[in-house]
């Protein structure tokens, strides 16, 4: 069930469809694949979960590769994506993280000194079990392998708050209120965000996708100034390695425009805007998403039609068929199953 | 401390500044107010709230009123909000609620049956103390007092997800999977909210704010259908009342161009767009807002620099100045004496 589906145009069939979109290319389907496919949803998922803690699955790699194959035995997606956390390389910066289900740091950066205490790891300490996770996964898989991180500004959202939050004011009050020590904080993660994500592509990962999912907090003036500046070096330090770069950033419609300067060849938008008026903020680059995940909870004949609607607003350029954000544990797995036939069926060719 | 400064054009002083402005004058200066600006960053609210509940306070007339005035003892503030929350409507229509500090719902709404249950309360049951609160501080207040209520899609998200939440992920569940019922709950709350906001203006509140906190998590076709029809019918009932309506939806910016349809005098924007951004996307309207909260833990130059960006950024119209949402718990004093003689101090009328 993982393999790819072949395009119907015939054409360069040897790179995956989704590696060709994830390029630029306008491919005559939509590739598919699903944020959290490996994920509660899954009653198989759901079944590990009750025998391991989420850092055991994380952590251990035939587990974490376990996970990462499960909706691709149930779907035809085409691309897997590396089961894994944000947070996981932070552990390896001093800092202990628990889920409950969303994280909680056990001592939240909150000054200068905080912000000292935290180390750089070298490459290979920062997370040993990914490269074998992946080095695992490749040799199995019949689709491209996404690896990922976090974001510097999202990852000091959750440091400095501590834990999730509908508009993280001790995150927002920090940046106002200690702007070197943020500075220093968002150097750190930019360092050992390159170092993370560099080793996930030495040991295969075929594209990254950078997840910014707190940027939209911030107005342009912010953005530019706490979160612009590392995007670009963590991005510009992975050009060498031609895969192609995602970035996605949620509820930050007024940042697009911003956005559209970055060195990444995909932007990922979530479900509030739809695609065709993305396509003109962002510039020359393939879009990925943006179906609302609460669709899937909806009856089968909703999730058609309301992901036909994102395929046509979809084709004014590339496009990487994906929710708008993660998909719900609530998600029902026969609309997942609609979903993928839907979009395998969308000719895009005649406006391609 | 609480009277209105004259206008320097000396044109209509009668009519209060923050009335002029809501009413859609250009005024020479921009009136003032802060969202929550009653509350926990002021120790003298603190205490009250040492030996009182939330609850205990906002129902009990003397303390209310008492709360109210807190802030305008400190600074010249152009208006006074009633102290409440917009949650105090639902506890007559058979909802319990209580604070952590967050709004918690003994019994979250997720089936039609559950919205069956919810009774429409006649007027003078909704909440009898509120307009015996407003009668006692219509009797002291030198400045016009705004009341308020929630829009029924925010209320809505908090009676269905039960609690707080960063992306209401139950609730946006319960539009897709139960269209029906959510227009049937929808409905009972704009009924409610009809006779609530109404019966505030009869007891004699000046002008009304339109709370919609949670409208940006949704589309414009989810917005469209869940949303305006909604609020179109409340700002409609209350215009024969002619006080100024004021509508707030956060994390909305994508759906400014639907509400620059709306009969409301005014729209107050979060901190996420420049006001010269916005204004042209919403008409002729007044705007409210929009500095970020988080920047009164800030040095007083900040707050000095960034309120007159603010208040420069709104010079192509009415403006009402304001935070972009409510003051945070640890915004410091003098930052917010420094804030209002910012605002004060600045000159509108060389470009009015």
């Amino acid at each position: 069930m993982s393999e790819t589906t072949p395009s119907s145009s015939g054409a360069s069939t040897e790179t995956p469809l989704f590696l060709r979109a994830a390029s630029g290319e306008n491919t005559s389907r939509a590739p598919i694949w699903l944020m959290r496919q490996a994920g509660r949803y899954l009653p198989e998922y759901r079944a590990l979960k009750e025998k391991y803690t989420f850092w055991e699955l994380c952590r251990t790699p035939e587990l974490a590769a376990e996970v990462t194959f499960q909706p691709l035995r149930r779907f035809a997606f085409d691309a897997a994506i590396l089961f894994s956390d944000i947070m996981t390389p932070l552990s390896a910066m001093g800092t202990e993280i628990e889920f409950a289900p969303g994280p909680i740091i056990q001592h939240p950066v909150r000054s200068a000194n905080d912000v000292a205490a935290l180390r750089i790891p070298d490459a290979e300490e920062i997370a040993p079990f990914v490269p074998k996770i992946i080095k695992l996964l490749r040799s199995e898989l019949k689709v491209p392998l996404i690896g990922f991180g976090g974001a510097p500004l999202t990852l000091a959202t959750y440091l400095v708050e501590g834990k999730g939050s509908k508009d993280y004011p001790l995150f927002r009050q920090f940046l106002r209120a200690e702007p070197e020590a943020a500075h220093q904080l968002l150097e750190k993660l930019t360092q050992t965000t390159i170092r993370y994500l560099t080793t996930q592509i030495e040991a295969g990962a075929q594209a990254i996708q950078l997840f910014d999912s707190w940027a939209g907090l911030h107005n342009e003036d912010m953005y530019q100034t706490f979160g612009v500046p590392y995007i670009q070096r963590i991005l510009e330090a992975l050009a060498p390695y031609k895969v192609p770069r995602i970035y996605i950033a949620v509820g930050a419609g007024h940042l697009y425009p911003l956005m559209g300067q970055f060195p990444v060849e995909v932007i990922s938008a979530d479900w509030r805007i739809p695609l065709d008026r993305v396509r003109p903020l962002v510039g020359d680059k393939t879009l990925q998403g943006n179906l609302d995940p609460a669709i899937l909870l909806a009856t089968p004949e909703v999730v058609k039609a309301e992901a036909e609607k994102v395929l046509r607003a979809g084709l004014g350029g590339p496009h990487i068929f994906n929710l708008g954000h993660g998909i719900f544990p609530q998600a029902k797995i026969e609309n997942v199953a609609t979903l993928v036939e839907t979009v395998h069926n969308f000719e895009r060719s005649q406006s391609a």
